[in-house]
């Protein structure tokens, strides 16, 4: 089998995007939009990886329509980018040869809640807050929570998690099936509605996290989790990031089954105060929260508090009362927001790695030095009972020398986490910025098994190309 | 890409396996076997699936040894079998094809223990039982308990679960990543060791639940628990099955986090009563165990037993002292070998499905009723947490009648699983003999993805030939 490269697919694309946005014009009418405004906003348009628009976006309304954009671009050669709502962080929607955004603006249904089985079948356009909101009544909830208002299409296919990660896994660990139209325009459902399953390979946990690259995803069914039945929240001050780290280590370590366990290093506190006027203590701290009943929320929340003074933390201040809880935890919340106060017109760049818990106040410690000899600002937030940790680089692009040692910094995060057996993304997924240190983390055999795994589902590369393997 | 049938690829096997034979003996001695009896031992032994041993048996001592197998069988074009106890009950260890017999009986080591990230690293060839043995006094332990003393690599190789997955996950959820030689006889390690990932497809869990048909697993980096600090078990007999299906849909509702949620009909208790003598009511039961701190266990029995009496349970009789948990524990234990004591001689024959636990009422009646008029002996005990469920028929496979009768039952019990949104196999993967379900599970589209896969990775089909996927 040949395969086209980059460069003679985006020569054959040019040619054959006219005859491809004509023929879905006649299939779909208005619903095909190929302005510069809409197919800008279609591209990246977060962090600094540059907009690379698509040629055309198209509104499909359920599967069949998909499979129709698909076989269309398919008979083009040309290529198609799932578009949930643009908050992924690695340039994941963005059209490097261009090709055809199939956006999932109008596919937002919940097909069927079974509130016996805890699950829930949906279409994959619908945000986790508008999930949750219609959910509330059946007294359950879908717990993954990433900060953005992500589509649930998007959080699947780039194995998104969060906050609550800890205690309720990530997308792989909540997804029980999909519906994908693949390359060839055909549909599989990867899995059925039962709990488990040894019935051959695992289609549902190989499309999360493929990012479009294999297939694109127009239903999920998804797990769901009881709304607890106590919720307590809380703040503890460290006298160091160390401090915070071991707490969290012990924590889960003693077994108590936290449900949030966040830590904001003190620049990103600094910059929490200065967005809401919080008047925190600019050290180091730890962002808590515990689900259960109301006893066993108290008894947890008693022994966090016990773990944490052991380690010089405190006073550990903490509530069950739910206003009180979103007043603690207003820092945490605001943190993404805060930053733009630390520097008022800088380029916000989000990255992420996760290593093993055991490393993590080495790697956090190591590069809090590493920011300050960089002389880049950059605080830190970390899931710390994942081992899992962001920083927010707030880059001024126009100074070439700061973009320059930004750039390097995220490079010696990377190879700092790959050293200490960690991934180079821990939840914000490969795209196109994290490609460049697969063949370190992976290697260059298992690299190639996930591109012949591309190769076989994908053989003239349409779907989502140039993310995760360049097949070339 | 011409891919050899079975049929070609027999006879060539036969012309290659003694090329092979000689060039593995000179590689590796006494520990090439080739005898009857061994090669016997390496085939199926269990359930009525017929024994097809391998034409030899290696033992490698490590990854590169295994290495060295897969090359010179690749090079012959003969099969590689992985082999751990041989405890699986779908034909995984059969050769339908010839081949040779990978036993890991010499790789059994626990490479490392990292307590502070809950995680392990071993060999494949070491048991469950063998690995908490030796974990014990870390306080840790490996969750997953299928019943028999299974392998760690075979257990990841079927992505079996077992007893306590409605607590703890099944393998999938327990496995951070694996080392596996691939068919060209290339390793690669599918993940790191942090706790979670976004950096690309999810190999780990492509390769669990592969059944060996993918690459040979030679090193498994395992999630570990915490023992926990307290557990209470107990025994609590029902009216009906419909009645201990619905106090395990409410106990699981209600966010009990129970550990495992057994039940036995009335049949299986019967079994259990001649077995050990122990004076049971003859009436469907759920046998029970529950996690955490003494309050909270106490707890956890106390709302059980709640459940159950508004469903006619009871009484509900529980305890945390070990002697007398593994005393009520006793029937469910040794459940299995009881079924010896109804019909001594019998072939027994173990399967199992899986339903949304919504459905499992209706599944697990609907089933008995067709186990009275097929006239078989069929017991039934179900991870009913999960809504799985086995079936342990009693066969005299001398009786053509009634092994027919036996068959039919077998495939109605899959079609209602399948037709109730089920899975034809919860948690003894596919192997041989669920192989022909799996175009009415999956549909054709999705079975010719999981074939595309295998191509891509095993392109000359000599990796455990004729499981899950049939290439021809």
């Amino acid at each position: 089998m040949v395969l086209a490269t980059a460069a003679e697919q985006k020569a054959r694309n040019s040619a054959a995007i006219g005859k491809a946005v004509t023929e879905l014009t006649a299939a779909f009418g208005n619903r095909v939009v190929t302005s510069q405004a809409v197919r800008e906003q279609h591209g990246n348009t977060v962090t600094w990886i540059a907009n690379q628009p698509p040629d055309a976006v198209v509104y499909p309304q359920n599967t069949e329509e998909v499979q129709q954009i698909v076989r269309i671009c398919a008979a083009n050669g040309v290529a198609v980018i799932p578009f949930g709502v643009g908050t992924s962080l690695e340039g994941h929607v963005n059209a490097p040869i261009g090709g055809v955004s199939i956006d999932f603006r109008d596919m937002i249904r919940i097909i069927a809640v079974h509130a016996e089985d805890l699950d829930c079948v949906i279409e994959p356009g619908i945000t986790r807050k508008a999930l949750n909101e219609q959910l509330r009544d059946s007294g359950l909830f879908f717990p993954i929570d990433p900060g953005a208002d992500a589509s649930l299409g998007g959080m699947a296919a780039t194995r998104c998690s969060g906050t609550n990660a800890v205690r309720y896994g990530t997308m792989k660990d909540n997804v029980i099936a999909l519906k994908v139209v693949l390359s060839n325009g055909e549909v599989i459902d990867t899995a059925r509605r039962a709990k488990k399953t040894s019935a051959g390979y695992d289609l549902t946990r190989l499309m999360v996290g493929s990012e479009g690259t294999l297939g694109v995803i127009t239903q999920l069914t998804l797990k769901l989790s009881g709304i607890p039945e106590a919720i307590s929240g809380g703040i503890c001050p460290f006298p160091s990031v160390e401090a915070c780290c071991n707490t969290a280590i012990h924590t889960i370590q003693s077994g108590i089954p936290v449900a949030r366990i966040e830590l904001l290093d003190s620049l990103q506190v600094r910059a929490c105060n200065l967005h809401s006027n919080l008047g925190l203590p600019e050290t180091p701290m730890l962002f808590l929260e515990f689900h259960g009943t109301e006893a066993s929320v108290a008894e947890q929340s008693k022994r966090f508090g016990e773990i944490a003074a052991e380690f010089g933390g405190g006073p550990f201040t903490w509530t069950t009362r739910p206003e009180e809880r979103t007043r603690l935890w207003e820092a945490r919340h605001h943190a993404a927001l805060s930053n733009f106060a630390l520097r008022p017109g800088a380029t916000m760049v989000a990255t992420d790695v996760c290593v093993p818990i055991s490393r993590l106040a080495q790697c956090v410690t190591e590069t809090q030095r590493d920011i300050e000899t960089s002389r880049i600002l950059a605080p830190i937030v970390g899931h710390v009972g994942d081992g899992n940790f962001h920083l927010t680089l707030l880059v001024d692009m126009d100074d070439r020398d700061e973009l320059k040692r930004a750039e390097a910094l995220s490079e010696r995060l990377v190879e700092r986490a790959l050293a200490m057996d960690g991934t180079c993304t821990g939840e914000h997924g490969v795209g196109q910025g994290k490609m460049k240190y697969l063949v370190a983390e992976h290697g260059r055999a298992a690299l190639d098994v996930m591109a012949s795994i591309k190769r076989a589902l994908d053989p003239h590369n349409i779907m989502n190309p140039g993310k995760i393997v360049a097949l070339s």
